[in-house]
């Protein structure tokens, strides 16, 4: 079903989590027309029963000359060392890219070579793909590398804090993450009766989340991951001194001024967001609270990883990107 | 720490869930002295985390030279090829075997070969290890074939039942397990993010312990398996036909003969069982409800199914196999 | 934001689960201008966290002058009791009705005395509300009793299968539900730390939803519920005997003319449904399994209980009702 | 089954699941001899299922005159209300206390009244019961108040590192419980579908917990309670900032120093344990990860919460208090 002066969408990667999220809202949206569903995993086409009533086309291998000749967009949720080396080939060939991996995240050259050795990618030009702060520049962008779980809810918790000079220093962020985030690939971290009932750090001083979280708020941060024995959703909790003097008020003007036009940000103040308020949706939900003036801060942001922490936030920067309703596809 | 008199055991495959369960028991049990714990997927001797403060010593590769000359009695928790290979080897060498695999359940030749085509093995002579039903038979056994999960808490509901004469043909026993039951190996099918927020049937017809419960019950069976998501514990749904003019007395009657000195089985009548009134403990509890005289038998039987399902079940048939307190190392 | 020759439609007891369902759909529907929000457990007007971005309006105490007056069509997901009162003086006053509680579902006057004693309601005229079965019955229908949730997935699998001859009396149905079916009220049974890690039968042979099950499938049932440790859906497990010489052919044959126009019933041949393909949809999966022409019958259905099992089905006998697009709303 | 030289125990408040677990353990316990349980939600002698094969006895209500003539010591689990006014009571009349509620933990006087204001109690000699940093004061004392289930795990982590003035002032403490910990009582907070799936913070600034810490840490900390999707466990992640020079070594020397005798305190280093490592056990499991010398702490502390947290812990300080060895009723 072609709908005139749609957009031609592909997608690459449509077997895992994220990538049925992605088809799932994708063939519903009012002004995509996906033509081509591809994924890494395969080298043959085939029928995929989990696309079952969304895409009863067939999944085909990957194929850059069919995504250039066949379609405007491309969404990649692959694996980061094979988006490093389609990605700028696509963009270069005028095929826009809205890339869910980290393989193009990061600015900084040596950054990029210790947290994502595998990728060996040449600084592309890319745009840092977090709808709420990158409005303008994601209207040409070419490719955009869309913000990672955990930094999604992160970055758009501090990033107008720190901008506005109100917290010190020495930010810490416990961020809790359900399971479907470490992806599906089976495995002993993921296997049902490894995380029912339990609860796990990891990653701590060595997570690459930590770089992206820095480079887009402009403040070292302390980052430690768990994982919690739920399927979707991140909750994160962030502990800021304040600066001598700043308040409540301070905080809750600041944040309201920098969302002021977000329609998937949710600001709840002193009314703590819980997982289940953003389960399924596209939303970031973000309250905090503040012992005294000058004091501790500590905020909670919620938002579901696969939706606004990847399929969800794609589409919002596509939705931009190509001027429509920023909300299209995402209710 | 050998204690005098005490009869010196070995593990085979302490890795898996079962195994872990095991060496929790055995090392605290007052008559067994634990000399060597071993696992087919290790080709070089190894500490193991999870062991951790139970068994500090390194776990070894099988090994059935070292098994006959350190050990008196073996546990098998391996994967049946492998236990068909050296359960008999061990036995007729005078290591008595109590292995958990399904490899020596089926006495039927036909059926064995069937439901088990990797093990190849000629009819050994085996005993069947579910210790209600079995106790004299136990007792010089040199190779027992512990009964498996859900068989055991269906012949410990039918099986009086059906010698009795109280149920009419076509049973149905429709099961729902803890995914701990699927193994540790990982899988989609165990991936914690699969199994969450779902059920599902499968097995349908085509499921061996079918096999097993047949031939201990002395009926055909419809026998329906479930994976629920929690980890540990079985709950069985039986449904049966009375026999003309049977009602709730009659079974009761002989339920409660049949398990008048069972430590590890209660009748809990008309109140029903939960999962959680057995998780982590030896017992099988029994509930039941008749609509009329004559009309349906609903029982409810729940196991936790590492404990009375698999290592809990070893461990009281190699009690009553060697004449200890049945309850020894169960509590 | 009105739209033209939209229904004006009224909810009463918009805060249970059920309730807030409809709303997250109502809110939305093309063609039903949602007017008022009403709650039987509250007597002012108050404004209600979880209906947050859906409903900015207040909640409002039930008063059916108001529904009369300012509505064309009520939902009402209220105690049964409230909504056996209500519902007749409603429909007598030209307010079309769509009642989810069990008020009016049962035909037989001694049945609805049993099972619904605290409704006390002379038989008013109702249509049952299970839409892939009463399309036509629906279009002039005053007053719909929605179907209940183990219902629709039992009915759905059977109707058509016992209207055709092919099973023998003697259906059992093993049904486990997420915990939301047990509604929002806080009790023992619903306590977190009483359902996890555990399984639960209940009201066994003492379920009125048996009773309708009975009405809507023309044959006797057991009906055995459990609670299960997730959030939302159904699974039903359906065992049933076979008349001399029926094969799945004829279960295909039977199921598939049955539903041939019905987009919300999908069968899934002996590819078994499970949960998760279901939840948060208005689906209903039914696949099944057959050992041998003239056999044993295992038939899987499952559902949203939420969604197909309550507001979802109530939307779509809404939509019926005015010959909207059967979908409408309910993607 | 009275045992030579037993003390005779008594336990108040065995509904609770606190409760439930004090039985099941002292029941076993080589050296105590249960004569009474006791509720004080209860008005009369009554059985009680979840007893079922613990307890055959039926629980009394509370009642001091026989507490007094018929034990040596009462573990009491009780609403601090009440334990507040029998604790002193019981102690003043000769029978030891171990009381599990809130009540007598805190020694300032305007923190109890502040935290605890329905106790209105005068302040009682109390021992603080985290069994690990009392041993002396516990031989001799009357009345015990067990550290709370959040304050166990924070103090054995911090006050070593505290008192050893290896860390700076602004510790955060980041506590993610199982459900457990929320009481026994049904509520929107407990219920199944409000927990399943998601997270929330509470008690933020106003967790009565945080001053227990306080007290017992020496140092200031902000608290940040969390609920989690699981049953029992606690795991608390600690953020602290290193004094200059301070590295993982002296982390590791202080800590191997201050819990070299400590039977249920295991250091794992830079492995971070994982709440299903303790679960069902006495156990507090510690890791922790340095970034730099002089830099940020992390480390991670896991419990049972209804056990080392409450229940075991009781007990613990009961066996040092009379001698007994550390572990005794507790592996």
């Amino acid at each position: 079903m072609h709908k005139y002066s749609d957009i031609r969408v592909g997608v690459g990667g449509v077997t895992g989590y994220t990538g049925l999220e992605l088809m799932r809202r994708l063939v519903r949206h009012p002004h995509a027309d996906v033509r081509v569903a591809m994924a890494s995993s395969t080298s043959e086409s085939r029928r995929i029963p989990a696309l079952g009533r969304l895409w009863d086309a067939p999944v085909e291998p990957l194929d850059v000359e069919r995504l250039v000749s066949e379609t405007d967009a491309v969404f990649l949720a692959l694996p980061e060392a094979i988006a490093a080396e389609i990605g700028p080939a696509l963009a270069a060939r005028g095929t826009r890219v809205f890339d869910l991996s980290g393989a193009f995240r990061l600015r900084d050259k040596g950054l990029r070579r210790k947290w994502y050795p595998d990728t060996k990618l040449e600084a592309p030009g890319s745009t840092y793909g977090l709808t709420e702060h990158y409005r303008s520049e994601l209207k040409n962008a070419p490719l955009v590398a869309c913000a990672g779980c955990y930094p999604t809810a992160a970055i758009l918790s501090l990033r107008p804090l720190v901008a506005a000079g109100l917290i010190e220093d020495g930010v810490i962020i416990d961020a809790k993450s359900g399971v479907s985030g470490a992806g599906k690939t089976p495995s002993e971290r993921t296997h049902f009766s490894e995380c029912h009932g339990s609860i796990a750090a990891y990653g701590v001083f060595a997570h690459r989340h930590a770089a992206e979280i820095e480079q887009e708020v402009g403040t070292a941060v302390t980052f430690v991951p768990h994982l919690v024995p739920l399927d979707r959703g991140i909750l994160e909790t962030i502990y800021a001194r304040l600066k001598p003097g700043v308040g409540e008020d301070a905080i809750s003007a600041v944040l309201t001024a920098a969302y002021a036009g977000a329609p998937f940000v949710r600001l709840t103040g002193s009314d703590l967001p819980e997982i289940k308020h953003v389960a399924h949706t596209n939303f970031c939900d973000i309250g905090w609270r503040v012992d005294r003036p000058g004091g501790q801060l500590v905020m909670i942001a919620v938002i579901d990883n696969l939706v606004k922490g990847a399929a969800g936030q794609a589409i919002q920067n596509f939705n931009v990107a190509y001027g429509f309703d920023e909300t299209a596809g995402l209710d």
